[in-house]
């Protein structure tokens, strides 16, 4: 039977069984389980069909778990869950207490190093091979995976730089597949290509051997001075000519990320080579599965398809579903764009997650994709302002924590005209701890001359994105979830909002609800339940975090004896202790829950899971508000 | 006289009326002008020297304020402001109310860009290239100077990948001098030191050319094949062997930053040159102090100095000073580390700062100056931590910003035992808005799994290292501020501190004080001075943020109706506000103050200004709680 090679391998150890020639065949069984699992059970594809051969090869050289393999980002790891015990929990993958769509080290003892984010490999893998230097585990091997979008973002730079100095046999594999989620960008990029095609060394490289056949023929001082060109040739092009070896690597490859067979013998040739060292693999990604190899990036993550025909089913519906916030941004970026000439775009690699890419087609110029770069994302941003340009930075949430420092220390401090559109903001579900973005509304709040806003609803999202670009506000931050709105015509004409204004959803008088962003529509749903039981909810739209509506505040301050704050974000230092701080400021004190993400890390689940677990989903806001509604009724009566 | 030159200078555009040949001379009263201010109102120092001949070359070419010039760190830009309009204020500098230490944008139209952190210039640069082509400014020209230290950070990095890929006509110049504040690290200074001693490169062009020169001699056939291989060798190492040619940079030098005749020919030929180009200039720091020249890290920022000996002044005390903070942990991490072999010290490019080059030059090998990489250095102490070492990484708070994705990606959620020592928490004084510690409680008692905590005197910052390193605690941060502590007998037996308990320093009844870190020593103070007004303050030292001491906030929210925090950090989501949510969800509401830095921007000053300007020095602190007692009093009364 077909899947016979892959059924027999539960743990490494048993490939190591095989013989060499039998993994193109294993290899193949891996990749048609992954396209089987992942066809109906949605998750990142394109990038572990990409490394199918490697996490193979991988396997079958290395001792895992002795030896440790950090894989940069993780997101195509797939193969290397299949192979590690856990093929047959692969259908969870993603899932509410499923195995999670990353190497995380509470869930297997082969995941050596947790990710999510990218560009983290380099750095962890020298920790822990000095680590290994120090508890005397000689033998232990550490290699660290790297793509090569994931090697433009400074932190994988920053362990190059310090790697090339320490005396570790650390092997970087770089996984050159030209691609981040959109195609790779940046002058490194280009000089991979450089190296991959070759032109320039092999034309040197032909004129000097040509040259030396020549000589060879003239007698023994020439062969003689030959032999050293050769030599000084040679030595040149090895330690100098790669960028690599600038940084006191040594270089190797490129070689076919697909051949698996030659990928296992160089992998164990590497391993007697002491020393820093990286192996540059080119590999396709989406390798397998033509669709994938024709369109990477919208396989990057296809969710449901079908596996024959290439499909990718979208999801039905009767009536017209409100678009994803993304879309509202991109499309309202670009109308922005066309009134005021002084807006520009930026991303740091995330070009179609963010639907920058409408604007990046309409007008290219004033696009910038950066690359997987957030800190240069913001502090390029700092400076297009700086000279009169308003840029808008779109940054999802959690990757946001990267450039923090940028934004405080480029953009805050000089108050600059920079809008920051914080996409992702709140629990984003299946991608789990490492992304969601629930600290955003604590740590922008903190920095000072920062507006920080969150649209309820898609017109929100447009008339925050408009009044951000009317005049000098200094920076503002408007941050919204992942994924769609509420409303289905969302094109309605543009009206400024003042800044730090909220708005009353709801008049009532038992209990105020003061919601922060898109969750707020969850508090509508719940006021609406509470309302058939007669109790009688007043909620506010804040729409800032910061400045507060001090004038809504001050009403709830002096009307209500039990409010709630709601905010799908951290409860710790957020939006709730904004309004804690109001009220302690200004000598209120109604009792006052704040619900939100409570201080632990979530994993993942669908948001709706989340949300219930967290407490701020319908029910839990039912619950909450009828909890304080008790006791002082009780209290009134009494 | 000798100063004629320097003293007819008031705009750039009067250094552009002398002969080239008179800018030496200029160049000489620059330095000595620098010399003797900074001699007497301390700075920093080595850096300007360095750049003298630089700094007036790049005036003397370029027209500033329309053409750009960012400064790197902009420590180095003294030269640049005394050039700029500021000779005379300069005696004010890194004063309260007087010239910032660093290039401020509201300070100078010739400062084109704030900064303060390292690296930031080549982003920087790059949005401001990218604005003249917007804005139809063709002609305006931008300069970078980054030394070789700021280039080892990840950012810089960025910057260089993105800009090697922009049609813009960037200049950046690398003051390469070896140096960070210590010597620079890093593979990259290896490749630098490299390429400006030129070993390789000049062999391989000898034996070419040697050859080159017998094949002339061959006949018309070996010569054209001579000319043939000549070009592809200049071609290749032009365009390939250089680490910035591979990043599309066009690469000039190395050249000698001391002569400023040639600088300016450089400069002006470099402005024709059309798209990314940096040029390598070699500088030394401290260049013409001999002290300086000879000793670059004491000389980096000296202090006060006699300009003609070269003796540092120390500060005179009739009885024994404390130690400062940075000493204690230098001298305790040596003492903890002899007992415990799992323990190793990370800093990224500040052993001296951090003090730790004591432990440097005890125990080397387990000591990592990691270069200014942040981001590094924390995802490299979790790679450490996850092989069961206890990485103690310290890192100065402001600076630490740069690292939060990774502290809360790397270390936090996979709960690692990483002690992250925060110096320089809280106003650090001269440098000002960009270095002043105060969102570090904020932002890591937002991040679940970390324990917050800071301790009041030496003896609580050395029992809090020893309780860091007991047993598995997980992520721990101990913040402290820069300078000196309180006692004078530091080195105490080491005594475990129970995570999460304060200790009450002074009972009282009238109102009670909570206070985290060093700033508990003021509080004292104010005690003593409101006892003396008969005022019963209650002080509690609460050492930790997070888990905070429920036992204390309990007995106070029981007891107290009027409560008072301090905190020397952000009052927006800080400390105190940890008390606040406390007191929320516990249902108490005392009154509660909180004091600390209020939510704008602090410029610099002696940290006793700013405490004062912010409200919580002894004074301040007596006003609030006078201000707090009087109306409990009347309602006492009433």
């Amino acid at each position: 039977m077909s899947t016979s090679l892959l059924n027999n391998i539960l743990f490494p150890s048993d490939l190591k069984k095989l013989d060499a020639t039998e993994l193109p065949k294993l290899s193949e069984e891996l990749r048609q389980f992954i396209i089987d699992i992942v066809s109906s059970n949605p998750g990142h594809f394109g990038a572990s069909l990409g490394v199918v051969e490697l996490t193979v090869a991988l396997h079958y050289v290395y001792n895992t778990p002795y030896d440790r393999i950090i894989w940069d980002v993780g997101h195509q790891a797939y193969g290397h869950k299949i192979l590690t015990v856990r093929r047959e929990q692969f259908q969870t993958n993603r899932r509410y207490h499923g195995l999670s769509g990353f190497p995380k080290i509470t869930e297997s003892e082969y995941d050596s190093f947790g990710v999510g984010h990218s560009s983290t490999s380099i750095s962890a893998a020298l920790g822990m091979a000095k680590a290994a230097d120090f508890n005397k585990d000689k033998d232990r091997q550490i290699v660290a995976v790297i793509g090569d979008g994931s090697m433009t973002a400074g932190l994988a730079f920053e362990g190059l730089n310090n790697a090339g100095i320490e005396k570790t046999n650390l092997l970087v594999i770089l996984n050159d597949n030209n691609m981040a989620i959109d195609p790779n960008v940046g002058a490194l990029k280009e000089y991979l290509l450089d190296i991959t095609t070759s032109k320039t060394y092999n034309k040197l490289k032909n004129d000097v051997w040509h040259l030396l056949g020549h000589l060879n023929k003239l007698g023994h001082n020439y062969r003689k001075l030959a032999q050293q060109i050769d030599n000084a040739v040679k030595t040149f092009l090895l330690r100098q000519s790669n960028l690599f070896e600038s940084l006191n690597f040594r270089y190797f490859g490129p070689v076919d990320g697909h051949d698996v067979v030659y990928l296992t013998k160089i992998l164990s040739d590497l391993k007697d080579i002491k020393g820093p060292k990286l192996l540059h693999v080119v590999t396709q990604k989406g390798k397998g599965f033509k669709h994938a190899e024709e369109n990477q990036t919208a396989w990057h993550a296809p969710g449901k398809f079908n596996k024959e025909t290439g499909e990718i089913f979208k999801i039905k519906s009767d009536k017209p579903l409100p678009l994803k916030y993304q879309e509202v941004f991109g499309h309202t970026i670009v109308e922005l764009a066309k009134q005021n000439e002084k807006i520009v775009g930026i991303t740091p690699a995330m070009p179609t997650g963010s639907s920058l890419n409408i604007m990046m087609k309409e007008m290219p110029e004033r696009t910038f994709d950066v690359g997987i770069a957030e800190q240069h994302a913001v502090t390029f941003s700092a400076g297009l302002a700086i000279e009169g340009m308003l840029p808008f930075c779109n940054i999802y949430s959690s990757f946001m924590q990267r450039a923090y420092d940028q934004v405080i220390h480029d953009v805050a401090i000089q108050n600059l005209n920079v809008v920051f559109c914080l996409d992702r903001g709140g629990l984003v579900g299946e991608d789990g701890a490492t992304h969601h973005g629930v600290y955003d509304l604590a740590y922008m709040r903190g920095i000072p001359n920062m507006i920080v806003s969150a649209p309820m609803n898609e017109e929100e999202l447009r008339n925050l994105m408009y009044t951000a670009q009317l005049s000098n506000k200094g920076p503002i931050s408007i941050r919204y979830p992942r994924g769609r709105g509420v409303l289905t015509e969302w094109r309605t004409a543009f009206k400024e909002i003042i800044i730090g204004k909220g708005r009353l959803v709801r008049k009532g008088s038992d209990v105020a609800i003061l919601s922060i962003g898109h969750v707020g529509n969850t508090v509508v749903e719940a006021s609406k339940k509470l309302a058939k039981n007669h109790i009688d909810v007043a909620h506010y739209d804040m729409r800032f975090v910061k400045p507060i509506d001090e004038e809504i505040l001050h009403e709830v301050g002096k009307n209500f004896k039990a409010v709630i704050t709601v905010e799908d974000g951290s409860v710790v230092g957020g939006f709730g202790s904004a309004v804690l701080e109001f009220m302690s400021d200004n000598g209120y004190s109604p009792q006052i829950k704040r619900l939100g993400v409570p201080d632990r890390f979530v994993d993942h689940g669908t948001p709706e899971e989340l949300h219930r677990e967290c407490g701020f989903d319908v029910d839990g806001i039912v619950k909450i508000v009828k909890s304080m509604i008790q006791p002082n009724i009780l209290s009134n009566v009494g």
